[in-house]
């Protein structure tokens, strides 16, 4: 049960950095190939990392699922994307879900390698934020890692929700798991919307700066 | 004999590759060091890339060969490449080639490790094309793999052609390799002569767009 | 003895590549969990790609002290960073320390998983230069890397140093480690105070250049 619903996280996950990935590439008006690259990297990016630095096999390896998903959904943006009204208002929400959703898996996949919970929290965090911070540093786009609004907080939180539930409060996995995606988008969505931000750090005037 | 072949492919691309490292720390006006790791990161990175993630031992860690080719090629450029007219035009050649040679290379091993046909052919495009993206990202030009012309669908033709004929026609595997090599060459150099390219994505009027 | 030299060189390796991360976060005036996200994968990029590349277990899975290291990092130059006066002098002292040791720390745990001088060496500089690399990557500056003065090059020479002297001197490897430091770091200092840098590769006049 609790298997699935991983699996149906981790597809869904794909599937919205993926679309991520099309919108982008959509915003630079690249080719089917370019959207086919853009989502892929970004849909399996985050994971990819996770599982090398854990020494996993790589989880779409051997399971052509998430290509093919990744595959689709590029093929399915190149043509209707332009009927989507506000695609980067989708962009920016698609990614918030994906963002809830990938920081839990991740953290669950590292918890269950054996790893410290902070280790955990940490890949959680890896796993959320890497496909898209790649996907900006690719086509050259502001990383929305390094925008104003919260933002990988809200992986940190998710990842942190979940591993502390399991770990300290005995809740059952799938009920953790749900409450960390909740919280997570929940948190990025009070940002989209309110333009929620942690305090930045400020400079001191007159400072020495080359 | 095909391994031989394999081998030495493996050793032109690299070089190739290495050479268009070379030209691009050419155009940044850089001193010795930055050629040799310019050379070096474009030259293995799309192979390492590879196998990291096919969970195979890095092919240069136990063959000096590779790294020798890359620092070798670095040393020439830094102190001919002044000789060489259009070096621009040199460098979109180059790459051309190693594309071709790379993703027919990455799909064999790939296919080798034995992975299914679909993911053969996405990890030739990953080898064929990460080493060249890696280069254009550190060097803060705008990848090859963004610009208008057919370039990602050079290593798709080239990498699915050599899996198909393989897989499906049960050609040997020379063969399929020499025929897999022209075929996406040459649409790489059409794309390059003649400014080939796909349709690409267009976005509609009147689009909101923040 | 020298492993515990090794654990402490790597500590402070870490220590100070999370300081240069979090002086970047500073500069672009990020929140606290920025400056965490910046300083932990500065200060463990380097040898994380390392590790990878060897197949090793990734250093800071099993081993805590490297994220709550630089977790402290980023904590501390949060709310003190302000105080520093040259806060940027700062960042490019503790990338020269941070190179050396790095440099020697690098090569010596490849040489110790068997690899050839030379790719001792190589990735000694890989593991020194890296963290450095994805940093000003994600942040959008220049990479150190790609400026004028000496920067690779030094970490070149700690390693080079360090494997030269291990294998054809029979150097105690801890004389040979601090000797290749202070080298490296030598060399590194002078170019950042007196600017020195090797000969650049020189574009003719009249080229061709698209």
């Amino acid at each position: 049960m609790f298997a699935e619903f991983i699996t149906i996280l981790d597809l869904v996950g794909v599937a919205v950095f993926a679309a991520t990935g099309g919108l982008v590439a959509s915003r630079k008006e690249m080719d089917l190939i370019g959207f086919g690259m853009m989502a892929t990297f970004t849909g399996i990016g985050g994971g990819t990392l996770r599982d090398i630095i854990l020494d996993r096999p790589v989880f779409w390896i051997n399971d052509q699922r998430y290509l093919l998903v990744c595959l689709a959904i590029a093929v399915l943006l190149f043509f209707f994307a332009s009927r989507v009204q506000k695609r980067y208002v989708m962009l920016i929400w698609a990614d918030a879900a994906g963002l809830a959703a990938f920081a839990v898996m991740g953290a669950e996949i590292a918890r269950e390698s054996g790893v410290s919970p902070l280790v955990a929290i940490i890949l959680g965090m890896a796993t959320a934020t890497f496909g898209g911070l790649a996907r900006d540093l690719v086509a050259g786009e502001i990383p929305l890692l390094l925008k104003q609004e919260v933002y990988a907080t809200a992986a940190l939180l998710s990842a942190a929700t979940y591993i502390a539930a399991i770990t300290y409060l005995d809740t059952p996995r799938l009920n953790a798991a749900c409450l960390a995606i909740a919280i997570g988008f929940g948190l990025r969505a009070g940002a989209i919307t309110f333009g929620w931000s942690l305090p930045r750090y400020r400079q001191r005037a007159g400072r020495i700066y080359k």
